[in-house]
């Protein structure tokens, strides 16, 4: 049986995309049942200025909280040198930077070139390096980009392969507007593995289009073995709510358990996670297994009675 | 290109799962803006007694319907040879009758043994044959039974051929749970396809655990070239209005369209087809494509605005 990495996105993609900011607390305890699932990489926050993601304002108290077993990674978004400052200064030992492979989308989003964010990293990565930081790199837009459309996989491989020269362990590869289809993800595969090895990519499916767990069984034929989901399907599409974003960590699992993979992590244990963002949101998250599993649970209760 | 025919069965294995019954000249709008959208197999109604399934009981009025052009297939479940009297009374030319995989299953849902519902089935192909009438067999459960639990492919085979002997076209093959895997549809189909040949298998899957569109895309690659489907994901699980059933039409076009199927049927307008129920029901329907398409309309709007 083939482990697979599962690295749960939902306190830091999921949250952030949220309208309603979460309590820090609330956070804390929806981190802390994530753990207990059994996941053992978590994306927790973001040390972006708090002006420009509210929601991330928290970012030092989430690691000030008590109550981390050994062996797990709690990560954090950084776009700067202040940020891993930032970042450094609650003794945050997984830093992630992100860039796109294309550049009207860094340009809208980080407001760089490809090439500027990539120097920017560089003195984050030495910085990493110097102080035995472990460093994620992510590439948004690998299929396509909202503003300048389709993005072809040799435009991909550099950005993966700088990413990983200075130091990244391995590098998420982003749908970010979930368009990709199972042969996208093949093609992209097919120009990715060969140059650098499976194992050192993940992928970070978004489900807008209903393709992510088609994706992830093209995804796995290549030998991938870390993937990117959130609880619930948290970080949903902005513009709908019953629109989902990340992959979500259930049908991931779903998928994955029953292809004979392990994972470490309890299905139902991350489906109660979801459901304390869930009920403070008082919203229905939009996973599929999610939401068959909350079903489950009723007609068991309805039985009980 | 290669062609790929989709069955709709929003009107009927859709509505019939609501709690609301939808009115008639709603399902008459419904089906014809189908129709309208390039849809040439509806499938429609059931001829089974009002009293089993009330949504179904103005299933003569839908016949009775002007405006269907030529070469569409509006298909009509029959139980019994009572069902297939009434479905001819009003001219209906496409016929389907429906077993299981699971013993267990057959004697839930229909109240017989499987053989006895092949039995019962021969008289009505017979009927059919005699006036013309096109015949398509449904197996449900063809990975699991809700009450018995997993079903082997041999289980499925015997009952595939059976139907297809007695004068069914095709057979459409049902995950009813929604839980089959891929691997579980490559299993399938390496027992049905060399035996019965692709052609006259469709597949009939459901989305309840996320799965629907990794078992389409695993299926196509068997030559499978027919699969069912609801409009918006119609006929979500009973207990959970967030739970999702049959596998959305939007979700299967988005996927064959971008593998480069044709279909002849317009994403949108299904789209559109599927909001004339959600508004009648106020609700959003669970369709991730469908939800996308909503979300990128408003979009679209706001920006005219």
């Amino acid at each position: 049986m083939t482990a697979i990495t599962v690295t749960e996105v939902g306190p830091r993609d999921g949250l952030q995309n949220e309208a309603v900011v979460v309590p820090t607390a609330l956070k804390i305890d929806f981190i802390n049942a994530l753990l207990q699932a059994g996941v053992r990489h978590v994306e927790v926050t973001s040390f972006v200025h708090p002006q420009r993601i509210p929601a991330m304002a928290d970012a030092e108290e989430i690691y000030r909280a008590d109550d981390r077993p050994d062996g797990v990674s709690l990560w954090a978004l950084v776009p700067n040198l202040k940020g891993y400052e930032r970042a450094r200064s609650v003794d945050c030992r997984w830093v992630a930077v992100f860039t796109a492979a294309s550049e009207a989308f860094t340009r809208a989003n980080i407001n760089m070139t490809i090439d500027e964010s990539l120097e920017r990293f560089r003195g984050i990565a030495a910085r990493a390096s110097a102080d035995g930081v472990k460093l994620r790199g992510y590439v948004s837009t690998v299929f396509s980009c909202p503003y300048s459309g389709p993005v072809a996989p040799a435009a991909v491989l550099p950005v993966v392969r700088a990413l990983l020269e200075m130091g990244c362990f391995e590098v998420s590869l982003g749908d970010t507007i979930g368009v990709g289809t199972p042969v996208q993800t093949r093609r992209l595969l097919d120009e990715l593995v060969p140059a650098v090895g499976a194992e050192r990519l993940a992928l970070h499916f978004h489900d807008t289009w209903g393709m992510a767990s088609a994706n992830v069984f093209a995804a796995l034929e290549y030998g991938i073995v870390h993937f990117d989901s959130s609880a619930g399907g948290l970080g949903g599409c902005p513009y709908a709510p019953s629109a989902t974003g990340n992959l979500a960590s259930e049908d991931l699992l779903y998928l994955l358990d029953n292809l004979g993979y392990t994972t470490g992590i309890d299905l139902e244990q991350v489906t109660r996670a979801g459901e304390l963002i869930a009920s403070y949101l008082h919203r229905a998250l939009p996973g599929r297994v999610h939401q068959a599993i909350l079903a489950r649970w009723k007609r068991q209760s309805q039985t009980r009675r």
